[in-house]
């Protein structure tokens, strides 16, 4: 038996001779509610963003705030940005096998591991930050992205949602499909699946790379998130056709730990991780909005045009994601359940959004 | 000195000196992180909802639940329903006074006391949920609600969101402005004020007694929240024409505090409360989203029909509400301070609204 086994089992009367000195108020205290505390925690997280990055990377440095705070300091949360404990895309198979505690990133970096893994980002077309946060609580959701990622011995929650992603910037203005055959485009994720069925040739490039390529006209296009950090990378200067979002409708962050570790925490503090993660998402979509609000108010005093992509775009992108589910579902049993339970959902909350949000967001 | 500031001045040899047996790393232990919790601290709540009320009453229990999760025990919230400790509109002065510790309410409740409260709920053709939130703790929302709150010594938070609320339960059809004149409906708040100038008789009703009057005729019309909670209420069975929403876009809920208490609270019990009024103001707006569209399912197989006012009354409402707004504001300069920081924030966050999730949701 270890000594902390024995502190915990001890007792009242055990304590109180253990805390010879102590005061009887000190050790109903211990007792109440200061068992879990007699050694500080660290955990170690890594993200897939560069130090201090904007809203994702601030927000998450500010959870390990908010947790270090509620737990009075007995839970260290110490974040580590890209490529300093493990390279950006190497923070899943590090915190799989123990080398690190958790990760901040966005599940759809996954999807080589497993395809369904893409969904817990997100569908193009389908729920918005707040319609899949209502599937993953009161849906499906959590339920089902647990038990999949428990075979990797992770324990994930949402840490965060950028809102509905624009469409991204285009060099010529896209009016018919037709302007889409060919059309190299930086875009990854089911968007870029959906976009790779309508002609367009997907491209995968580094961040530092994208700006670049689209000066130069390797590239027609790129997305990126919406105009907080488009504005930072420049894109505005060189496409001035600026599109309006459908292809990520609500990408939800992860925030992800080691199963076993997050296991072996007490009570008090996995409460803390818990709701320190809600405060974190909510907090993080209320900034990208208000960011995205002032980024945008300074773009239109800029030389680009807002468009909507034609209704026949729309038209063909919504067979498009129902051709690339349905090849999916083929492939991946776990693919099929995880699309499933989000189409039903969707089915059930949508009709309230629209007679709720988007029709007095439509007055006008 | 108090032996609690004997305690906390201590440092770490004078706290050894005084935990004779306790190991080294008790010491540290209680030297780091446990000198807030040597005392369990009670804090006592009463709301304005009846107990176990669904959503909001229910939402604030786990707030209390998740408060004892994350201290450990260390803070302890009881949360009294209506009438229990204090009548239900009571909340406010009992809180004030320092008989209670904290309520969990509705601002518009408060507006007696001062005009500018109202607006802490809200304002009907205003500002979302989110939208507010973001006023909230990125422009001058909290400030000015903290300030104003101050001189009554309390101090806010946001305490959940009832999202957009349905425009209320009609006997007969409103086709044109000449339909509301005259008409009895039981509203609230600033929307009964602008439903006023349109020439609809605003009444109050516990609500207990507003069935039977819908039922009887004795009112012609009644708005209360939206699917989830009218349903319960039996409205459909009496009045056949159900509105769509803008007098109440996203009513804020208010978890409010003694200030003084809450002032003497640790840092780390004050965090705790900070951040669990976040995770429960998430948890019930997603929580009203889920049951809204689980109730909007049922209701639509029931013999009602689901309309939006006619353009002509929405345009004659946002005459209507720019009136009021101007008439409280030349009585009131805090109403006037708030109502131009809520305009002034509006009109930067709606355009990010407009191009982003509402034009991504009226995609057909």
């Amino acid at each position: 038996m270890k000594r902390r086994d024995f502190l915990i089992g001890a007792g009242a009367a055990g304590t109180a001779a253990l805390l010879g000195g102590c005061t009887r108020e000190q050790i109903e205290g211990k007792k109440d509610f200061n068992i879990n505390r007699q050694r500080k925690v660290k955990l170690k997280i890594a993200t897939s963003w560069p130090a201090h990055f904007p809203i994702m990377g601030t927000g998450v440095e500010r959870f390990a705030e908010m947790v270090n705070g509620m737990s009075g300091g007995s839970l260290e949360i110490k974040i580590y940005p890209k490529n300093i404990l493990v390279p950006a895309l190497a923070v899943f198979d590090a915190t799989s096998s123990g080398q690190i505690d958790g990760f901040h990133s966005g599940p759809y970096y996954w999807k080589g591991k497993n395809p369904a893994f893409a969904l817990f980002s997100g569908a193009p077309l389908r729920m918005t930050a707040n319609e899949l946060s209502c599937w993953m609580n009161y849906g499906d959701g959590y339920e089902l992205w647990r038990e999949l990622y428990a075979k990797y011995n992770l324990y994930p929650f949402i840490g965060g949602n950028t809102g509905v992603q624009m469409g991204g910037w285009f060099r010529k203005p896209i009016e018919s499909l037709e302007d889409l055959k060919g059309l190299k485009m930086r875009i990854p994720g089911l968007g870029g699946e959906v976009f790779a069925k309508l002609g367009v040739n997907p491209i995968l490039l580094p961040a530092g790379e994208i700006y670049t390529a689209l000066e130069r006209g390797t590239i027609d296009a790129t997305e990126w998130v919406g105009p907080a950090l488009d504005i930072k990378m420049g894109f505005y200067k060189v496409a001035k056709y600026y599109y309006t979002g459908w292809h990520e409708p609500g990408s939800i962050l992860e925030l992800t730990f080691n199963k076993a570790r997050f296991d072996r925490l007490s009570d008090e503090h996995k409460e803390i991780i818990r709701y320190a993660s809600e405060a974190m998402t909510s907090q993080m979509y209320h900034e990208f909005m208000d960011k995205n609000a002032k980024a945008l108010k300074e773009l239109k005093s800029m030389d680009i045009e807002i468009r909507d992509f034609p209704p026949q775009i729309i038209e063909a992108a919504k067979k498009a994601l129902l051709e690339v589910a349905n090849e999916q579902s083929k492939k991946s049993e776990d693919f099929k359940r995880v699309f499933d339970s989000m189409e039903s959902y969707y089915s059930l909350i949508r009709p309230w959004s629209d007679i709720s949000e988007t029709k007095f967001c439509s007055i006008r």
